[in-house]
């Protein structure tokens, strides 16, 4: 990876010009009018890839240094997939009040704040309170780029099975970063019927062991519909099981769900039921992994989304902005929809335009476009 | 500016490798010897060019987001004249503590911080606390830049005006960043008949109204030789005139000084004495400007000292890495020494390679290196 000039710096010409004296002139301008900025920086095309190393991949909590491959293999994708340029931060802190106030003083240097595997229930409170803070887009890709793709391929896993989402019934394990924000993308998308399990079993207010991110998870599944029980009592009929929790589920759980079964196995790189078990028990199947059909790949959702939050100087990323990001990809899919075919590949090049496009519109219906 | 890879991703077979699942070897391998950091990712090639905007060129306290293009300019003269990837960063507070925290907690980002236009004396204190810190390179450009290329051009010029270090009367007008990091390095170079003034004029421990840093650098110049009173004053015979306050020395002043005198007006653009004037009394003339010969210009300097002090994975950057990488400039003029020539342009090609070995084989013989 490499950062470099866009501009040719061949003369004493070019050296006055890009750095003292002509330099103090954009300076200057930026200080009488600090949206000056959008004009004269690289700041409003350029998002900070900021993890504290508590949540790397399947890897746990391996610290800053050793978290910084996958920031940059980020932000190399960020670049190549949506032209947005990326600088990978690692922390030196995992206190959540040090990331916050860490990430507010960076950010006057930054057009948006991309969160990177940092481990729940804090990643959810340094989301909340950045986003309060800021005026530019904050997002922690774990859970919405997660979310948003995993629903989008659930909207053509139901189309292709002829489900109404009212009528559906999904299982999630897992309640970390990545099962919350599933779940509820899938609850505003209008799913009705849900239960989502953690090692304990089924969320449900009854449970005196719920943190307050579980209760509320709870209160906005479980609790709707009287589930309770073990992940293999809730799959039983399940319409729809959607694995973020690692693990491995058995074979003879899956074999009671209902005809026509939707299994996504996201965990990396071991999914939560092995994609040739899950074919034998449902209709479609996706993972996480590039070497099996239909898979979820965050790299679809977050380089379009900042693309397209950019575009338009978006103040925020809003729940209208995801919901729009989802449904432009599951639309790329169109008419080439089957089983092995409910996601678009990462290298399909109108994924990134789709998403950026669909998500600046929602920027501007939601208010949070800047232009 | 734009951040990029450096190796193509045209496949899910890059994609695989350059992000989950491949990155999870580098990953694990680092955490499991952080050294390897060094050798699987963009950190060790990187520096921060952190700012808090509050001394921007002469602009003064102009904020965070307006000092951006400053950084920026400094990050793409990082790359031309040094290889080094810098990232421009911009703080939202002021605060020196505030400002070592968070460098502190991103500094596992970074192989190197190049601190920049952060107003004295907070600049002191913060850069002294970084490096007790830090076992990565800390330089304050402002400070040791301008010091390094002062040095190598008055090395030249008391070559070319047949002085001796240690028989040379200096005045540096201006005890902010510059002037303090100039009279440090000019004592460590051997000149030893030194006066600095500020405002008010000679620094000297007969003055009540010194600073610590002031009362420091008195201690180490004008007490040693009993000088005091006004810039006027102090500028009568003297050999050498060093500007680094901003503001204007009356024609007259400089008149008075020694046959065969130097002067060297940094202030930008404004030069303390302007070098039409200068020339009718002085032998060298020497500016920050690159309309005029010899220009003492920090680009000959920062970009081969972080070059050399990471082409051998250094520690620090060492007063003696300081002292190498001004005699490496001073030598590159050689033989071609004039009055119009006392240091080398920033695009002769040579610069940045010999500062950057000079400084590599100091930081070896201060035992900064780590290879």
């Amino acid at each position: 990876m490499e950062l470099r000039s866009t501009a040719p710096l061949v003369g004493s010409d070019d050296l006055s010009l890009a750095y003292t004296p002509g330099v103090a002139r954009v300076c200057e301008a930026i200080a009488a009018d600090p949206t000056m900025t959008q004009h004269y920086t690289w700041v409003p095309n350029t998002v900070a890839v900021v993890t504290d190393g508590t949540a790397v991949l399947g890897l746990g909590d391996i610290g800053p240094q050793a978290a910084m491959p996958v920031m940059e293999g980020k932000a190399v994708l960020f670049k190549q997939f949506g032209g947005v340029d990326a600088v990978p931060i690692c922390l030196a802190t995992t206190d959540a009040d040090e990331i916050v106030e860490t990430i507010v003083r960076l950010a006057p240097s930054f057009g948006g704040i991309n969160l990177e595997d940092i481990s729940a229930p804090r990643c959810f409170e340094i989301e909340d309170r950045l986003k309060e803070r800021l005026d530019i887009p904050v997002f922690h890709d774990d859970q919405h780029g997660t979310a948003v793709v995993a629903l989008a391929a659930l909207q053509n896993a139901l189309r292709l099975t002829g489900r109404d989402p009212e009528a559906t019934r999904v299982v999630i394990s897992g309640a970390g970063a990545a099962g919350v924000a599933v779940a509820k993308i899938l609850i505003e998308a209008g799913i009705t019927d849900l239960a989502v399990t953690d090692r304990t079993g089924v969320l449900h207010s009854g449970r005196g062991d719920l943190t307050p991110v579980k209760r509320e998870l709870a209160e906005m599944t479980a609790d709707k519909n009287g589930r309770s029980g073990s992940l293999a009592d809730v799959l039983v009929d399940a319409d729809v099981y959607i694995g973020v929790s690692g693990g491995n589920v058995p074979e003879e759980y899956v074999a009671r769900m209902a005809p026509d079964a939707i299994i996504f196995g996201l965990a990396n790189p071991t999914p939560e039921v092995h994609p040739e078990v899950a074919q034998r028990h449902a209709r479609v199947v996706a993972t996480g992994r590039s070497d099996f059909p239909n898979q979820i790949n965050n790299v679809l959702a977050f380089p379009g989304i900042f693309r397209g939050a950019f575009d338009v100087h978006a103040t925020a990323i809003t729940e209208g902005m995801k919901l729009a990001a989802a449904q432009a990809l599951a639309d790329l899919v169109g008419d080439e929809l089957t089983e092995e075919h409910v996601i678009p590949s990462p290298f399909d090049p109108r994924v990134g335009p789709a998403v950026a496009s669909a998500v600046a519109d929602a920027a501007r219906r939601d208010g949070v476009a800047r232009r």
